[in-house]
């Protein structure tokens, strides 16, 4: 089957490899309706992060289950399944509390790469959550995108208390960062703040429910969130970047009392102590347990009150997977979905 | 009038200054009762602050009001009161969010020092509370400790969200980190680790609530702290001491989905973005907002609920504080009151 790996940096290439098998009994294989490429994806891609070695790629997914092991027994071939890109058995302490992304038994979702033809799932029950029912077409890019963007931006929204009466701003026009509008917008958020330079992305961010934009960066972008804020700053400041610039940008937009939800996976950040504890803001973040949102996102999408889909303004076959990290990595494109 | 001022580090000495007068409507005069040395103060004498010429020392203090600014509605001379060492107006939106060492006119409550006979007091009726009459000479130090390291470990707590059915690890034996122990069973905390390799300050944790003393610090503390949870970590980590191994320490004691509190004042301290990103913690911490707790605090010393005047261990005239800095940076002392 077809699977798109990554050689060195810039360099992907889809290449034939065997099909996944059952390894364990509580493993599924699914065969991919729609998969993507992520933000972080691009961190190899750019040489942030090491690649060592050919390396499949892609960690969302939504498809068909073809298999099961002997021991699963919530999904069943056949069914239509979204699933979060750590795998969890949702039944520890931790997976309990709402932190599935932090399981004991974490484990990558996609061992062997999710953009390819089919995939291997590991602890199927506690990773995967079946639509109702098999989707309409239309519906597959905003299944897809709750596998993490969505799940992503949810987390990172109620992590910074997004709510009823608060100001909310965020920082990172990508996908993840349009998708925390989204998610501020249904949490009842009063007033939303999205920061982009981008003519595109501020369309969707409004559409998505963003009520104001500031296109400046870094200080300068702080300095007017103050502004539209009585010189106080946002309640809740959501970081969806991951860097050292992006990290201060959205600790010194928050007001004392304030929250950030940070979800950037963070490359080469050091937040510095004592402005950190001035700042008085409270910090929360991590890999977002996108699990714990399946249930409730996947039923906001079927019934068609969010569109999360939207995000991905380019679509290609798997075999093109290397013009879609070129387009992403350009910022041509906000989200590439890549069909098998 | 006598006022301890430190002239470089490991240099305190008590000198003479004109009494202090009112020089806002909003100020009021108070003639001190007790004021005592912080841990904080300790950075300068340690020199890990810089001292640039003679600063008069202290900003914890509880005494009686002898002369009040033309604006002040709220304290009347002859009343007992306590105050934070933040002044505050407690009117705007930063304090009626509970943040009042965040508020917007924030300013120094002690800006000619505590450890003196009398000192003036900025925005006297948002920053200082009366006590119910003139307390019995016993309730004194624990008044005193309202002042700050009470308020300050309650805050703490309540930032580590200690509460019933959580374990709570306390990083740090000085008085805060006592006296978050006192405040995280308060809460209702089902168990609570002290961390602390001194007999004497074992002895006080325990009384004031621990049930765990782990005396292992570091990474060696972390594991032992994961011992007593399931290999999990605490739900709550309070961080009392504010350096780069104390803030790691608490951080890698808590689980994933767990509260940092911390109020050490932080001191070169760098967190590393990609271990807090994977830690999954919650971390809120600062200046205490004392003020916020203060009437509630007031009720609990004067119906003799706690007794967190116990912290201090060496009580001296004012003209010898000298000798409580020297006890304090040595260790032979847990807190110092002065009085005047």
């Amino acid at each position: 089957m077809q699977v798109a790996v990554m050689t060195a940096p810039g360099q992907v290439r889809v290449e034939d490899r065997p099909a996944p098998a059952i390894l364990e009994p509580t493993d599924a294989i699914i065969r991919l309706a729609a998969t993507c490429i992520c933000g972080s994806d691009l961190w190899p891609y750019r040489g942030v992060e090491m690649v060592d070695g050919p390396r499949p790629m892609g960690h969302e997914y939504a498809g068909i289950v073809e298999a099961v092991g002997s021991a699963v027994t919530t999904v069943r071939p056949g069914q239509f399944v979204v699933g979060s890109f750590f795998a969890s058995d949702n039944t520890c302490e931790i997976c309990r509390s709402g932190y599935q992304t932090s399981c004991v038994r974490r484990e990558p979702a996609a061992p062997g790469g999710a953009q390819a033809e089919r995939m291997r799932v590991p602890l199927a029950d506690g990773t995967l959550v079946a639509t109702p029912g098999l989707p309409a077409e239309d519906l597959i890019p905003s299944l897809l995108a709750a596998s993490d963007v969505l799940g992503t931006g949810w987390f990172a929204a109620v992590a910074a208390q997004a709510g009823p009466g608060k100001t909310v701003a965020v920082v990172g026009d990508g996908a993840v960062g349009l998708l925390a509008v989204l998610a501020a917008r249904q949490l009842g958020a009063e007033r939303i703040i999205a920061m982009s330079r981008h003519q595109s992305r501020q369309d969707l961010a409004r559409e998505y429910g963003a009520t104001d934009i500031i296109a400046e960066r870094g200080d300068e972008g702080v300095r007017k969130v103050k502004e539209l804020t009585g010189g106080l700053g946002a309640h809740s400041v959501i970081e969806a970047v991951g860097t050292q610039e992006s990290m201060m940008q959205a600790i010194r937009a928050t007001r004392p009392g304030g929250h950030v939800g940070y979800v950037g996976v963070a490359h080469d950040v050091q937040l510095p102590g004592e402005e950190l504890f001035f700042s008085h803001v409270h910090l929360h973040g991590g890999p977002a347990p996108v699990r714990q949102y399946l249930p409730k996102l996947i039923d906001l999408i079927w019934n068609r009150t969010i569109d999360p889909g939207k995000v991905f303004d380019l679509e290609l076959p798997l075999e093109r997977a290397a013009d879609g990290y070129k387009a992403m990595d350009e910022r041509d494109a906000i989200k590439v979905l890549l069909r098998p």
